[in-house]
Formats: C-alpha cells, sequence, structure tokens
C-alpha cells in the first residue's frame, strides 16, 4: 500500500453533515476512508445512502458492523423499536430518547483504532453545534477529552488527530458548505424513521429542511409529510 | 427489571486477569454483566473459557461480536494471520507487534455504552501493571483519560465509573489474590496461539506461568510446551 499520510478517516453516517465532511476533506485532497457503522438503527436507511455518496467520491468505504452492540443497548428510539421516534423540534427535551449513549465515543474509538492501523492522519466527525444540547457526545468538551484518551491509548503508536471542522458551526453553515463545495445531499439520509421518504416531522428531518431555509437555499430532499 | 445499582459490567477476555476481575467483583457482591469481545483474535479459544468462567459465576454473559472493526485492522499478531505471534519475555521489544491500537478504549467504550442504557454503575477492566510495557492503553494515564472522556460523553445521562482494581499491582499480585478468592483459574485462557492447550512459550504463557512461581502457588494451566 502507498503511504497514507493523506488518508483522512470519517465517521460515516451517510447523513447530511457527514456527506459533506465528506466533501470537505476531499476539497482538501485528501483520501477518504468512510466508515459507517450499523448499530442497528433504525434509519438503516442512511447505510444505503452512504453508499452513494462513497459511489459520488469514489471513495473506500466500510460499514462496520456493531449490530451487536446496539442490541445490548436498550432503550434508545433509535435501537429499541419498543420506543418511538420522537416529532417535532430537534432541541426539544423529547429528543432525549434518540440518544444511544456513547455511541460517537464508540464509532469514534472504532473509527481511530482502525485510522491507527491503516497510517491514516486524520478523524473526522460531523458533529456541530445544533447537536450539543441533546448529545452531549457531540460536545467541544467530549471532542477534547477524546483526543486526550487517544493520545494516551495510542502513545508509541501511530496517532491520528481527531478533527470535528464544524463543531462551532450550525446546520445552517454546513448547508451553505455544501452548496459551496457540490456535496452530493441529494443522496444523503437524515431521517430517524426508516421510511421510502424522508418523513418530514422528526428532529432531524425538522432540522434538515430548516436548515437548507435559513441558508436561503432550496432543499433537495423529497418529504412524505410537510417539513 | 430491577434496580441495576449493583451491576457491575466488566471486560471480560476470559483471561486469568478477567477472571480474577470477576472473583472480585462477584465477592463485593455486585451481579456481573460480563462482556467479552469476539474481535477476529486468533486466541479464538479465550472466548469458550470466557464461558465456562461466566458458567461458573452464573453470570450474565454476552460475546460482543466485533470481528467487522478487527477485519479492518491490519498487522497485529492478534488478528493477523500473516503475522507471526512472537514467543519470549513479555517486556521485549518484539510484543509490540501484538497491539491492537486502541484496542482497550474499543472495548471499554462499547463497555460503558452498555453500562448506561443498562444502569450498572461500573465498568471494570482488568489492565495491570505488567501490561503497561507493551500496552499504552493499559496505563494509569488512559484510565485517568477514559474516565474523563466517558464523563463528557454522558453528561446528564447514567454514568458508570470505570474502575482498574489491579493497574497498580503485577500478574503475581493476581495469582495471589485469585488464589484467595478461589476464581477458577483453571477455566480460564491466556495463550495467544489458539492451540488445543497453552503453548508455553508466547508472551502471555510466559507471563502467566511466571506469576505463579513467583506467589509460590501451583499453576493449574497444562502447556504444550515447556513454560
Amino acid at each position: 500500500m502507498a503511504d497514507n499520510t493523506r488518508l483522512a478517516a470519517l465517521s460515516f453516517s451517510g447523513g447530511m453533515d457527514s456527506t459533506t465532511l465528506a466533501a470537505h476533506y476531499d476539497h482538501q485532497g485528501y483520501d477518504l476512508l468512510l466508515l459507517s457503522f450499523d448499530y442497528g438503527q433504525r434509519h438503516h436507511r442512511e447505510l444505503e445512502a452512504a453508499r452513494r455518496v462513497a459511489g459520488h467520491y469514489q471513495a473506500e468505504h466500510h460499514v462496520v458492523d456493531l449490530t451487536a452492540v446496539g442490541a445490548l443497548m436498550p432503550g434508545s428510539a433509535l435501537t429499541d423499536l419498543t420506543v418511538d421516534v420522537p416529532e417535532g423540534h430537534y432541541a426539544a427535551d423529547s429528543m432525549r430518547t434518540t440518544v444511544v449513549p456513547n455511541r460517537n465515543a464508540i464509532m469514534a474509538n472504532v473509527a481511530v483504532g482502525i485510522a491507527s492501523a491503516r497510517g491514516a492522519e486524520i478523524v473526522a466527525l460531523g458533529i456541530h453545534a445544533g447537536d450539543h444540547a441533546v448529545y452531549p457526545d457531540c460536545r467541544p468538551e467530549f471532542l477534547t477529552a477524546l483526543q486526550a484518551c487517544v493520545t494516551s491509548a495510542l502513545d508509541g503508536f501511530a496517532t491520528p488527530v481527531v478533527e470535528a471542522p464544524f463543531i462551532h458551526g450550525t446546520k445552517t453553515d454546513i448547508a451553505r458548505r455544501a452548496a459551496e463545495l457540490g456535496a452530493p445531499i441529494a443522496l444523503s439520509w437524515s431521517c430517524y424513521n426508516g421510511g421510502a421518504a424522508h418523513c418530514g416531522r422528526c428532529g432531524t428531518c425538522v432540522e434538515r429542511h430548516e436548515a437548507f431555509t435559513e441558508a436561503g437555499l432550496l432543499d433537495p430532499t423529497e418529504y412524505a409529510g410537510a417539513a
């Protein structure tokens, strides 16, 4: 294998944020190592979206099977079919039921291990300020603590830098950045319900549509309900 | 489900250290949630040993399938059959090839997520001072950084304490503690080669036998070669 100093490993859900993240590192000239995670999420369609976006960038893409992990974590609306996906605005307290505890820490640490073994320079996460209220493992404090943990866990071995270039920006900033970079947002998937089209009612649909509207851009998403 | 405030989730390989760890928390009156990880390790026999030890304690036990993760991490003698398992003493530089980068961080973070979802009070790791030279993710600095990361990742959600009661002790101390607690060491598995019996030559076999000898205890292990 050739020198991989310009390889960036991305935690890549196939949603709007990670699609824009792929565009960001592609634009910077990195080879992309796109890592999607199957943790038994109800919105399994995001993995098909991830394949389509990876194809767009002709990038190396793996769907990492973590279904055994998700199966042992009851109580989240994302993985537990006995818990309903809440509707309404993302910031609402009800979105708390969509938390899968430590999810980003698990996915990021898997990405870090693979990145170290493969010699990738960067591990990148698509987290942003709109995630902060609901998801503690999307906050700047988490990113700092994660990098410290990675540094100690890999002392003396290839150690990627963990980056989250959108962490201080809003979803609207991501919509703008996606447009600037020509990211294939129409191929991406956000909806937490796993229907044939975006539902238009769950927190991520509401947030996705709002981002395009606030950015003054056309939302390329087809919604089943009013977003 | 009943109140789980006395539930301890253990990263549980089925080796001597984690078998003694199970004995330690069983002795303290915790219910045990034993989590073994299948990351495609060559010494897959440790998972059978884990099942036997879990049976001894009549404990809840899961083998978490992380083979998809191991498959994406080439270069370690533990997972990559093109890399030989080194022989000789554990502290030797050659043991470096047995590192699976970020392995403990991955397993610990999975255990933390499951523990949080299940309301377990503790996540416990069997790491000890003998691991420190070779494996950075077994050192006290790592444990401190991991706890900080866990605390930030789970802010506002059930947050287990990460413990490693043997971290400042030696393998010999663990052999003594195992004997005190009547831990079923004969059921456990250490050898990095996946043969029918412990090989007696790899680093973990040498270390295991040395621990019993130094503790003045009979080693219950049957070795294929001289240990």
